[in-house]
């Protein structure tokens, strides 16, 4: 019989994978599960993004450009001049969502067995994507203590190596939440200038700032043109997790060049998609004004509930709409998975992802979970209440 | 500065591709251009899928399922029964166009160096999904005089190493219009089983099979279900090739497995596109028949016309909507280049896809392009015409 590649072996699956199950029989159950553990959002899509697909009048569902639509991807250059990113529709190249962003990415900088050092925790996929490409993740520690700010630049440097390619951020992070600073990016643009590496920046949660706090993005950073590579998502700005489509943008025209390659092989992005997508541009700004304005009240609860329990530690994430909280156990995977299989409250519980799957080796983050503010904040508010008396339960086990 | 990949840079460009800056002079300059080049059908999609996206009621733009909706799974089952090809929802993964399900199928079977055989000349994207999974193309080779038959199965032993993984197989074929035979699929899966290699076939065009000849799939030969794994797409079966829908099918669960991970990667294929590609399946057969007609009709207008051209050789493709010709020149690039750069017939000129991209080496296939009938038979003869003139004066020059 023939075998699968080491490469299909060695893909993660992540923890909250293997809770799928638990959940699943919970609901079978009849429990009513709070999802505290994915990103999708439950704000509406915009209705000029729905509308403009309701409303199509194609007959024959063609190939777009590889690069994206032309049009959209100049009302793409305009949403990015809004803030103060200066590029053109030459540099955005339009992938089918954020991940294939990252693909492209990779296949273009990096050949099997080389590194990429990326801030841990980081999204679980990150680990994925490399391992697709056969490179090595190869991460650098930020810490609860001070809200996973980055490490200092002396630490990334003692893990540079010949087969050093790049260094991969998410700002706003997911799953930390943590904004980088003006003065951080700067620090990373210098780096990355000094020892010619790459430096990608994942942006999709960038109007996901709180407290007047400012996304400062990498391509604001004057002299890192050929060096700055953003990784961008409709998913969660507009609420289209489903559209699937992202871009790549880079003022490097080598790695545009290169990623084109990739991108005329599988053909195009998706059309309808595309179509919602640059509708979505045209959503007033109150609508992300909303939106921000929801995520900061929910942020709020969830800090503020969380810090009642006994026991519990979080920081105030100033980004994105995740948060890293340490919990009095000693390994969440196999406290979501007892939550689910286990405990209920009225017939209610809660399913939270654990932490574990945002660190790259074992035995680290075990007492972490990431929680997602993806409810309203009366479900939050329960979903707090049910975690509280959660761990009283499972303390007194 | 950093630099791109090796992988990067292996990244082929198509010959098609090269010609396009000469498309676009030629268009600025006013020439009509017959587009032979392209496997965009001018076919309208199903108004059962189109309807489906005017009329959705979402609000909520989410992600589907990582295998794609279940729905549409269980319907694309029993559009396979249809097909006597017997599978479950489980054996069907969702992928974003038959690209993605390729991409997925290296990922899971080959490492870096590994090798998969393909019969050439072969749909140049192949080349492409196996430079960005670091595989290796080995060509086994079909030739014109007899219409592309699969070449002897002694040819393929030859060419087995320990580094072979897989054969990879499109049937009916893209470039040639080569429909394999039952007996051709049994000696290959002969050949996977002796050797343990899986056998990969690229299925899209499984309706377009033409004077009352049978498509057999790998699918519907016994024993080889550890080893079978079948591509497919939505995009030329309902002309919806911006959907970017697709399938991976595999009864091999290890495959399976080993896929879902890549695509619990990327999240989930586009939602929009999988509502209309569920709803395509409800198009009624006569619009397969008047489609598949179509196509016959000009296949025939194009085989009757190239084969009065003096010096044109061109067999009788059985399926697919594609066929190889040899041409009285000695060099297709240049060829194609000139008649978009030079020449032109009130006006008007054609664009082919030189062969060269669908061969592994250089100089092989020099003299053949291949010619896409995705045009209605007026337009075809018009073509016809044009590259009957552009021959004579491209020799008397």
């Amino acid at each position: 019989m023939p075998i699968i590649s080491h490469k299909g072996k060695a893909m993660p699956e992540s923890p909250i994978r293997k809770l799928v199950p638990f959940a699943e029989k919970a609901a079978k159950e009849g429990k009513h599960i709070y999802h505290l553990n994915i990103g999708q959002p439950d704000i509406k899509t915009p209705i000029e993004a729905m509308d403009a697909v309701r409303n199509h009048k194609l007959d024959i569902l063609a190939y777009s450009h590889s690069a994206g639509f032309e049009s959209f991807r100049n009302k793409l250059a305009d949403y990015y001049a809004k803030h103060n990113i200066t590029v053109s529709s030459d540099d955005i190249l339009v992938t089918t969502g954020g991940s294939e962003a990252l693909i492209f990415t990779m296949g273009s900088i990096t050949d099997p067995g080389d590194e990429i050092i990326v801030p841990e925790p980081f999204y679980a996929n990150y680990y994925s994507f490399s391992t697709q490409s056969t490179v090595k993740v190869v991460p650098v520690i930020s810490k609860i203590e001070n809200g996973f700010a980055l490490p200092s630049i002396a630490e990334f440097e003692k893990l540079i190596t010949k087969k050093t390619k790049a260094i991969l951020i998410c700002n706003p992070g997911n799953p930390t939440g943590y904004l980088y600073s003006k003065e951080e990016i700067k620090q990373l643009a210098e780096l990355a200038i000094k020892y010619d590496l790459f430096l990608i920046s994942d942006e999709v949660y960038r109007e996901f700032v709180y407290d007047d706090s400012e996304h400062y993005s990498i391509l604001q950073e004057k002299g890192l043109d050929e060096y700055a590579i953003i990784v961008d998502s409709v998913s969660k700005r507009y609420s289209m997790c489903g559209a699937r489509i992202g871009c790549m943008i880079s003022k490097n025209k080598s790695v545009m060049e290169t990623a084109m390659k990739f991108a005329q092989a599988r053909l195009s992005p998706p059309t309808l998609a595309q179509i919602a997508s640059e509708a979505a541009l045209e959503a007033p700004e109150s609508y992300y004004k909303e939106t921000v304005e929801k995520y900061k009240l929910r942020r709020d609860t969830l800090v503020a509930g969380l810090r009642e329990i006994p026991g519990v530690k979080v920081g105030v994430p100033k980004g994105a709409f995740y948060c890293i909280a340490e919990l009095p156990i000693e390994d969440a995977d196999h406290f979501a998975q007892w939550l689910l299989d286990e405990f209920d409250l009225d017939k209610q519980t809660i399913m939270v992802a654990p932490a574990s799957g945002f660190y790259s080796g074992p035995n680290k983050g075990k007492n972490q979970v990431r929680i997602a503010y993806v409810l309203n904040r009366r479900d939050l508010k329960k979903a707090i209440e049910i975690l509280k008396i959660a761990l009283e339960k499972y303390k007194n086990q």
